[in-house]
Formats: structure tokens, C-alpha cells, sequence
């Protein structure tokens, strides 16, 4: 059966500024990104080619914090990461620190398939990508007065524009293909504010993004620290292929004890071969979607509105 | 019991040259490491300060490829990757793609210690070290004769200089401490030749690096890309974790098994609270150290060596 979920972040909006308004753009974009990527499972195309296509949508997309609406870093410039993987092969590509890539999970599929390697970072990534023939995007690009606005209120001291908004916006798609092949992508834009070349756990295979058809396809966001200690994505799987739990509650272990116990705020999505989907979170909301051939078909923000 | 284990890679040199002087120089570095770990397990001190005691000695040592012993990238500098994790708190800090410090493993133990992340890389990296304090090394202390002669062999298509001697010179350190808490170190200076700002395993946690008191500590060495796919650290602690295998059966599955079902080439050395060590490759040989409080005194590099 084939089943696609995606997110856009387990940090969300403060309650109060999710107006009904604001929640209708939200919902359109993930709606969106959502059906690009089942239409390309309808057509009997691959899982990996479905989570790419609702990726970049997202990425293009300046509401959330990745490709196009990244965040900015301390020093002000956007620095971006991805990682892709495919269940049946547990190949892997995933690229960190771009400047001048508009779709970050492209170039990583493309690490996957025209590399040796599975991780390439910053110029050098870049360099690749020039090689690859990929056309570079002047970095005007990811400039947004939104998230310009939002650094400028981080160095002034407002830790809610740092926190609740841009520290867990990243996005990413899990689906599995009527093949009964999983995968996984995520993109993100990192923390607004970071510094030191900080990478989170989403361009980390085994932390922020995960497949193996043996368990399942993952896609994590949150506080990306912890996600790493934790290994959050390879664990759901783990669970499933040692302990034969269900994706439904590896999922829920994963986040609510584990991650939970590490003091570590987040969530996931998953799916497994036979289209089983999880949208475990332990943060406030975690705007996602999900659709499977089965008629499931979901768009929320919070808990309550899952139905 | 206290015990200790070390590694210089699992490349190691084509079995033609490591002649009898040449080895002895190679076991005096691993014995001068594994020694000095375990005299800090001795007098009762952490798992962690044992390990990057061994990992530093190591570093410094030219023969290795970590640290001074460096390898070149393709454009002929040094990049130079680390992590460290702790297993009763699952703590860890990692390096990458450093240029100018002299101990990338005590710099990945400070990201853990004084930074709110987990990884850091390239010139960000060497900003955090600056602003704690860590004294910078000019380039020139990574620039040793033997592994510029093998760069510009490489760069002529010596297969071999890149492959054989380079490829998995990577080093790590495990042990368990007086109290039962175990933890993990690798620190390598990548690949000859490598490019595009390529990471491999040791500084990603679960790849090269893990250590968890539910499981066990461990440091792997290989082809990087196949130990990032199969999350081979994480792996021998999930199996333990799991499935309740020993530290010597889930090594074994994961480096005979997972590891050689996916190609890849490599090995790793492993300890858990107990102090029962693995020391495990599928690679015709891997430096490698153990001591123990059972009195176990192992110095190796091929397999029959193992008595």
C-alpha cells in the first residue's frame, strides 16, 4: 500500500499567533507538498522519487526553515543541510553548510548516486555540485524578511524568535512505493543563530533521517542534539527489526521515553513496507501531513486536531 | 575490571612491508597508547580521560593517520575529523574538518563538555576553539615527508598510496572504568585525496563513534561511507541492547555479517561495563591494542598474531 507522510517541524507557532488565518497558508503548503509527492506514488513511480519531489516543494517554499526560508546563522548568512536515503539499498547522500543551493535534498540524492561518498559538506560540497551541473543560486535566494527579521530579534535578546519558531522548522518526507520500497528525506536551515559550524542531526544518517525496508523510512526533526545522542532515526527501525514492535509504537518509545528521558524535545514521522505511518511528537505541535492509499488522510499543527 | 582497547586502523600496511623493524616501531606506538590509557583506569580515573589520553598519544604519533600523521586531501591540505561519546550520560562532541589543532579528540571533548552541541566543523569549529582557549598549531605541524610522498603518488594513480596504507588509517580508543561506565573516541585525518568536503564516520555518532552503559562503548574503522550506512557503532550497542547478545557476538555480526553483506571493509574494537572486549575486522589486518584487569595483553595487527 503505498503511504506518504511529511513534516515541517516539530517547533510550530506559539498557539496564540496560529491564527485560523495563518493555519490555512500553513495547511495549503503542506497540502500541497503532500499531494505532489502521492501523485508521484500513483503513477508508480519510486518512494524515493516521491519524497524528493514533496521535499523540494517544502524547501521552495519560505515558510519553512529550510532551502528557501532557512534561518539565518549568527554572522547572518543561510547555511543549509539534507540527507536522503533509500530502504532497499541503505544507500545514503546528505550535504551540510550550503550557501548557494536551492534544493538541498537534490544535491544529496545526488551524493547518493554520482559519489562514493554519503556525507559532503560546505565549498566542497558545492564544488561537487558545479561538477554535477547543478545551477548555483545567488544567495538573495534564501533572503526572507521574515526570517531577517526573526535574527535580527534573536541578537536583540528575544529568545522566542531563536526558539519556539526556527529551532525545530526543518521539513521532511518518509513514503513507501507500490514496490513496498521505503525512504526518507529531510532539509533544513539549522538554528537561527548558529555559530561554530554547528550541523544538527538532520544531513546524519541514523540520527535525522533513516530507511531500511527491514524496519522503516524516518524523518526526525527537533532540538538536533539530542536527536544525534539518541540516534532517534535508526532507533525506530532498530525497534522494529530487534524487538519487532510496530512502527506505530517504536515511533511512540523513540520519542516519548527515550528521547523524553534525554530531556530532548521533537518528533518524527515513519512508515513502514506494508504502509503503516507514524506522527509521534513530544513537543507542543508538529506541523505534518499524511496519506495513504487506504483513505488516511491528514493535515494538522497540535495533538487535538488529528482525527 | 578496568580494560582498555586502541586501534591504528584497519588498513594497515601490505603484509610485504610491515617487515619485522618496521612492526616493532608500530607496536611500540600502540603499546606506548594502550599504556598510558591504562595507567589512568589504574588510578581510578574516568573512562573518558583514559581514552583521550590514549586517542592524544596517538594523534601525536606520526605513524597514524590522525592528528600529526595526516593524511593530504586532494588539494593538499589537512582536514582533520574527531568525536567521543560517554556512556552513562550518552554525552558526546565531535569535530570536523579541522585545520590547525593540534588534538582534534580533547577539542570534540570540549564541544561535549562546553558547547550546547554536538558536532562542529571547518572554520566554526576553530572559532569555538579560539574562544576556549585552545592554542592553534600552524599547518606546517601536519605536514609529515611519508604522507606527502603518498599524496603525490596518489595524485600520479598509485592506487595503492590511497587505498591500502590511508584509506582506514583511522584511530580510536574504548575502555570501562572502575565505576562501569564505558566510553568511545576516533579521531582520523580522512581519506588521501579525499575532495568535496567529504566526512566520513569517525566524527558522526553511531557511524565511528558510540558508547552506551546499556551496551557497550565502541570505535570503528573502515571504508566510511559502508559504516555510516549500517550505523555499525550504534549497531554492536543496539544487539546488546536488544537482542542481548555479547560484546564479541554482536561485533562479530555486525563487522562478519551486516557490515561484509553491504561490501563494506573494516573493523572495530569494543568494551562493555564488564570489561569484555571485541576487537573485530574483516580487513586482512587491524592495528589494534587491549589490556585488561584479567590480565588479557593483546598487540596485534593480523589476525594469526591473536594468541
Amino acid at each position: 500500500m503505498i503511504a506518504i507522510a511529511i513534516h515541517g517541524g516539530a517547533g510550530t507557532l506559539p498557539r496564540q499567533e496560529l491564527t485560523r488565518e495563518v493555519w490555512a497558508t500553513y495547511r495549503a503548503g503542506l497540502e500541497e507538498a503532500l499531494n505532489a509527492g502521492y501523485a508521484v506514488l500513483e503513477r508508480g513511480a519510486s518512494s524515493l522519487d516521491a519524497i524528493e519531489r514533496s521535499v523540494r516543494i517544502l524547501e521552495d517554499d519560505p515558510l519553512w526553515n529550510a532551502g528557501r526560508g532557512a534561518v539565518f546563522t549568527e554572522d547572518g548568512r543561510n547555511e543549509l543541510d539534507a540527507a536522503i536515503m533509500q530502504g532497499a539499498t541503505l544507500q545514503a547522500g546528505a550535504v551540510a553548510g550550503l550557501s548557494h543551493v536551492r534544493n538541498p535534498v537534490s544535491l544529496a540524492r545526488l551524493v547518493m548516486e554520482r559519489s562514493p561518498h554519503v556525507l559532503l559538506a560546505g565549498v566542497g560540497a558545492e564544488d561537487f555540485a558545479i561538477e554535477q551541473g547543478v545551477e548555483l543560486t545567488p544567495r538573495s535566494w534564501f533572503h526572507t524578511e521574515r526570517r531577517w527579521d526573526q535574527w535580527l530579534r534573536a541578537r536583540t535578546g528575544d529568545q522566542r524568535a531563536g526558539q519556539n519558531v526556527n529551532y525545530f522548522g526543518t521539513v521532511g518526507a518518509v513514503a513507501v512505493d507500490s514496490h513496498g520500497n521505503v525512504a526518507a528525506a529531510t532539509s533544513t536551515g539549522g538554528m537561527t543563530g548558529k555559530r561554530w559550524g554547528r550541523i544538527g542531526d538532520s544531513p546524519l544518517i541514523g540520527a535525522g533521517t533513516y530507511a531500511a525496508n527491514a524496519g522503516c523510512a524516518v524523518s526526525a526533526t527537533g532540538h538536533g542534539e539530542y536527536l544525534i545522542r539518541a540516534t532517534v532515526a535508526r532507533e525506530v527501525s532498530a525497534l522494529m527489526e530487534y524487538r519487532g514492535l510496530s512502527v506505530a509504537a517504536a515511533a511512540r518509545e523513540v520519542v516519548q521515553v527515550r528521547l523524553k528521558g534525554l530531556g530532548g524535545e521533537g518528533g518524527l514521522i515513519a512508515v513502514d513496507r506494508a504502509g503503516n505511518l507514524a506522527l509521534e511528537f513530544n513537543s507542543e505541535g508538529m506541523f505534518r501531513a499524511a496519506r495513504a492509499a487506504n483513505g488516511r488522510h491528514l493535515v494538522a499543527c497540535y495533538a487535538e486536531e488529528e482525527a
